[in-house]
């Protein structure tokens, strides 16, 4: 007679959720339980900046499976509860809700425990009105503190940095963005093409690259000035300010996994295989507490993606009760994002990560979205970044017109393993409201390849 | 001591002009003459149903390369010339302008000579109001019949007939669509994509399935009315209108071609290599006057796509003038359009085009193009036809939201042979305002997924 199998998974992020939803479509029987600490059920995180600015109308929107979602799936959902041991010999899971204190079996654990912010040293950081922006808890608490011709400074001009400087912008706030490093987005864009985008800054928003938040000043416990230094001069000033909002990444949650002898990766993050296992027996880890390879580089890397922690909740459920699933041999980091009415995307390697590693060749195409001759044409940019020997894509980053949908294409391309020979050939859509004859992503293969012809 | 090269083109649409270019890009001492029949130099004929109805203003804008630009780059452009006869054997051309007689060497000749329109038998056809939409000749004297609560009858529910629909009914006319088949885009896509294409159709666009064209009604030498007869019933009636234009599709112009000896193939156009050459010694041909192999079935297949058909002219002029350029094994028919609002894309083989000669699992997906929780997202459909042995991708149709970029990542993937196992674990793009999660592209593959893993 078969057993039952007890899965429970730690967390109920998007990770944690779509795992539960893949244990339950892949084995009906078994008893699925999510401990998760806050207040609520899987929500998206990626959509908070927009319920800051109001675009999303209710901070209940975000919930994308409710309780009663849960309930109906027969997956035992347990809100405000803490897990505080793991005994992976009897193989048990202790936690706390409230005053109640579960013990509960496992057969299959998921860790699910996400990232923690990353805040750098700042002098009296903790008064109020100084927010990350990680969970619902932090919208609600950021709201009263949005108003029309009030104050605020970001720290960190990185892809959130600027989803919430521009949300911010859209509720009527002056807006300083602080970054530490010579240029906006730069770990996301090479700096030519992070370049195009800060050039569509609105005037209005106030970008201080090169620049650290020092200190904090507060008037009856809630902050009224920052105190910031230029890293080049050595010169501080003093800004005012309403808000104050930490963009400055995330590490990963390791602590549960690493009590347990989870083997913890170079990264920091929980080091699991292709089926998302950890080292250690039954117990799978997914999300943005893990590192994963990366699908070019074949190092590991922190996962820190919507679309890379939900296929990680699908192989680590449908694994964890009993199927099979794995996934591809590493993350192509495909992301993307829209502010200030640029939209940028991005996949692979880009050069700064790849130019003292590899031989490459790179190439940018500026264009047009649509034929010269039809109205209404946008700027699209693409560049890519090819291995010099093979002639393969190792990465693309587009701005501008449907650079998301056509950085897609072109990581298809790095799955496929296509070189820019062949994908310069690739016949894309044309219709003159819609595409030129020849679109920027084989336009742009089109000037690699005669950069090779020459080099070779 | 090496001769000049002299290189003849025949015909300046994108194909002869495309070579034109490329040929003086890779020799740049060659002769270079283009033999043009009609007035214009190189114009793109896919605007021109929006010149019709004024998105794009003026005929002139249409010219994507003048005779200024030709002549900078001293190519020989000469208009309004009508090539006579081709001496294979003493490797001359001779053309008339006007009452000029033309003879003129070549080395290498590229025939770029496009396709004529297609009339289906209609009684009383050659009466003023009639017209087929092929050049900026037709589109002037479409112009005339063009007005605000005028009667406009399309014949043919195809991608061009409704590109022209939609734009004449902008102008305020009143359109009736007919077509002989039984429902629209009947050789585009699969009959339950083109529904969803069909429902989005205005009411006040009459479309009449299963319909023939059968007589046209004049006065005073203008068409005043067409006599339509239903396939089915065999019904006749009588429609009142006073323009009818003709979106019947179009056949290979092969004349020149043939009477020089180039082989034609059994599609009606010449047959050519991966280099654009024909069977007759240093004669290359391109564009819609040839047939080319299919990527997917490797059969012949008549070219008809400016995006091929550009493809074709840097081949034969790189290669025309002794370089070396060869197109892929096969065209994969990417193509695109918009009308009444909506975008449709398709690549590769629709499900009727293979299912008689390959064993094949479909699948669509309809969704939206941003999260559940994002205001503003918008339909897509696609679908996708696979290789029930192989897994591999064979062919995309996609209606709604960027059909088009999202049908090119799925040309990639047919290009790259792509299995549906690797493509559905594709990291898409993901942001709440620009795309969801998890993308239709990938989506579609989920469900093909699972119904080849129930066939197994």
């Amino acid at each position: 007679m078969n057993q039952t199998r007890d899965i429970i998974i730690i967390g109920c992020g998007a990770g944690g959720g779509t795992a539960a939803q893949f244990a339950r479509k892949t084995d009906r029987k078994a008893n699925i339980a999510i401990f998760e600490k806050g207040r609520y059920p899987q929500y998206s995180k990626c959509g908070i900046p927009y319920v800051i600015s109001g675009i999303i109308p209710k901070i209940s929107d975000l919930i994308e499976f409710s309780e009663e979602w849960f309930k109906k799936a027969k997956i035992d959902l347990l809100l405000e509860t803490t897990v505080e041991k793991i005994d992976t010999i009897k193989k048990i899971v202790f936690a706390k809700k409230g005053n109640d204190v579960i013990e509960k079996p496992y057969s299959s654990l998921i860790i699910s425990t996400g990232a923690k912010p990353f805040i750098p040293l700042i002098e009296n950081v903790n008064v109020e009105g100084v927010f990350v922006v990680r969970t619902i808890d932090d919208a609600e608490k950021i709201s009263s503190f949005v108003g029309k011709g009030r104050n605020a400074t970001i720290v960190g001009a990185g892809l959130i940095g600027l989803e919430i400087a521009d949300n911010l912008r859209k509720k009527g706030m002056k807006i300083t963005v602080l970054e530490a490093l010579p240029g906006i987005l730069a770990n996301t864009l090479d700096e030519d093409m992070a370049e195009i985008v800060a050039e569509q800054i609105p005037d209005d928003v106030a970008v201080l690259t090169n620049h650290l938040a020092v200190k904090v000043e507060s008037t009856s416990g809630k902050i009224s000035k920052v105190v910031v230094k230029n890293k080049e001069s050595g010169e501080e000033k003093t800004i005012a300010t309403d808000l104050l909002i930490m963009a400055t990444g995330t590490k990963p949650n390791v602590d549960l996994a690493k009590s347990i002898g989870c083997k913890i990766g170079e990264t920091g993050g929980v080091v699991v295989n292709k089926r998302c296992e950890t080292s250690v027996k039954d117990v799978y880890a997914v999300g943005d507490c893990t590192e994963f390879l990366d699908f070019i580089t074949a190092k590991p890397s922190l996962v820190g993606l919507g679309s890379v922690v939900v296929r990680q909740g699908v192989a680590s459920g449908v694994n964890a009760a009993g199927g099979n699933y794995e996934l591809l041999k590493g993350v192509l980091n495909t992301s993307t994002s829209e502010f200030f009415g640029v939209e940028i995307a991005v996949v692979g390697s880009t050069t700064k990560r790849v130019e003292k590693v590899s031989s490459i060749v790179t190439g940018r195409f500026n264009g047009f979205s649509l034929p010269d001759y039809y109205p209404g044409g946008k700027p699209i940019s693409v560049k890519i970044v090819v291995d010099k020997y093979t002639g393969m894509i190792i990465g693309a980053q587009a701005v501008g017109d449907n650079a998301a949908q056509r950085v897609n294409t072109l990581a298809c391309a790095i799955l496929g393993e296509l070189d820019v020979e062949i994908l310069r050939r690739l016949e894309t859509a044309y219709a003159p409201p819609i595409a030129p004859t020849l679109d920027a992503v084989t336009l742009v293969c089109d000037i690699v390849s005669m950069k090779l012809s020459r080099k070779r």
